[in-house]
């Protein structure tokens, strides 16, 4: 539920003046995304997302974003295409804000996955990879290891306070990241989009038809793409209200790496590295809940998501010795 | 900004088979209405809105809604309109809520209505009431000042605490308007929106091109429908952060009028009860948004909106003394 700045039938009308999309023809708010406003435009020409980029998108990495799509939009991955402007760029400035018109993309996001779709998603995020095997900018991981210890810096209290005990398991969690630091730092890399959760993945019933939201793409170990994706696909709610439940589902975890592996096969070393990067992947959630979770005012528009629920996966992942316990 | 019910993927499917548009191919969240939750929705066979009635929604109520738009789309007034099942039903169930699909209304809704727009919703207005005068349902007013008592109800301490003194003018506005009542009933009825803010009318360019959102229609006197609309489009921002400060724009007020006085002229008396249907009008949505914002949980998503907004409207309803002050 993301709109966050509004648009003045000028602002628009001016905006669009520089593209050759014609005028508006319907222009809507829709509640896509958290990190940006998102609108649905209609024109005499077609649909389109209008995207305005909110604080906490750094706007020096808008081209590496654009640049990114394109790159897989030239490919024939299905994702949206940056429109540009007459003059040629596709980065703008709507209502003081860096702003974009993509490509309406056809599909629907899956409330709850089932293990079609999973294995669907798998493929869909290997061919990503192999489409971005030669795109060559590249975007440090901005939400890596670096970025924990000080999302974690005086929130010791705030975990606790969510779950007894729960500070202890997450410094364990770091122990046993840090100490894995070696092998990840000899995983195969390249361009991962970071948060393909099932909100950012479109469907036409079983079938996968693209990835939106790229903002958080990054160059990284691809096997931590797939760790992510394990977090954000595999686990179903349990009975807890809070969220502290979880049950991994093994169906949809084997069936999401089989996919994955049906188009990019995991080499060993990727293989064995499975729980560590899925333990760093629930870290990573759970840090940037917990650091929302705080720092959202009470009265909000947006209602912050619940860490507790990557604290269950963390303690999930930690006990989680193989590859083969994930259905790998 | 209103999603309220999320939809999974299968409850769609299953929906959408009763009727004869194909499968969604597209299904998002869109931040309209307050009182319903709006997808946009798109198949093989067009754009749609479908709406999911939540709880403040009277499911009595429903049938007259939907034939109040068949109705108008019937005479070509353009709203959106039902569309009916496979069965002949426009009503049907969704995740446990009452569900209408209705189609794609082409349009944009003005943030800052101007000149030209505040006349074109008044001729768009009369056109309305027109179109209306054979519609043979009826629905009466639920926010009537039958209501106001309730709503007002244990609220005197609120409304001081939002602007020390509110409550004497309220109360006095009550006097008002109670002592104008007879002049109130013999006034010409019909069907009235009842609540035509900008958020509720589309605009191609400065052309008025259809109203949506008929969920507080009702059977009253049409001059009340102006009044309300009078409130809604011709007060501008003032400079206070809380909305106390309003001016009314005498320009977009007139406008409005004359517009709507272009297609169905205001009788002597209809003209002459304008101030305290404005004061009317204003306590209604003063009523409610004080309701509101005493009633809304910290933390919830709607953020509710200002009363004193209205309160200001209120007091500057209260000083008129003839339709002459509003450019009528």
């Amino acid at each position: 539920m993301a709109v966050y700045t509004q648009v003045s039938g000028a602002a628009l009308a001016e905006f669009l003046s520089a593209y050759d999309l014609g005028a508006a023809l319907a222009f809507k708010g829709i509640a896509e995304g958290v990190e940006n406003s998102n609108y649905y435009l209609e024109t005499g020409t077609g649909r389109f997302i209008l995207t305005l980029f909110e604080k906490r998108v750094n706007a020096g990495d808008l081209p590496y974003f654009i640049g990114l799509k394109q790159h897989l939009a030239g490919k024939g991955y299905p994702c949206p295409l940056p429109v540009m402007a007459r003059d040629g760029s596709a980065l703008r400035t709507l209502e003081g804000r860096p702003a974009v018109i993509i490509t309406f993309l056809d599909g629907l996001s899956p409330r709850r996955p089932n293990v079609r779709q999973c294995r669907a998603l798998g493929e869909g995020l290997a061919r990503m990879h192999l489409a971005l095997a030669d795109f060559d900018m590249t975007r440090e991981n901005a939400l890596g290891p670096a970025a924990w210890t000080k999302l974690w810096a005086g929130r010791t209290q705030a975990a606790n306070a969510l779950q007894p005990g729960l500070s202890d398991t997450v410094e364990a969690a770091f122990v046993q990241i840090v100490q894995a630091r070696q092998t990840f730092s000899s995983l195969p890399r390249g361009t991962i989009h970071a948060d393909l959760f099932p909100d950012n993945a479109f469907f036409l019933g079983d079938e996968f038809s693209g990835a939106i939201d790229f903002y958080f793409a990054c160059t990284d170990a691809l096997a931590y793409d797939l760790a992510v994706c394990l977090n954000a696909w595999a686990f179903d709610e349990g009975h807890a209200a809070d969220g502290s439940a979880l049950e991994y589902n093994f169906s949809k975890g084997a069936a999401l790496i089989a996919g994955y592996q049906s188009v990019r096969p995991l080499s060993a070393m990727e293989r064995d590295a499975l729980p560590v990067l899925s333990l760093g992947a629930s870290m990573r959630f759970f840090l940037t809940r917990l650091a929302d979770w705080t720092s959202t005012p009470a009265g909000a528009l947006v209602r912050p998501k619940n860490p507790l629920e990557y604290a269950a996966r963390l303690a999930f992942h930690r006990r989680m010795e193989s590859a083969q316990g994930y259905g790998a």
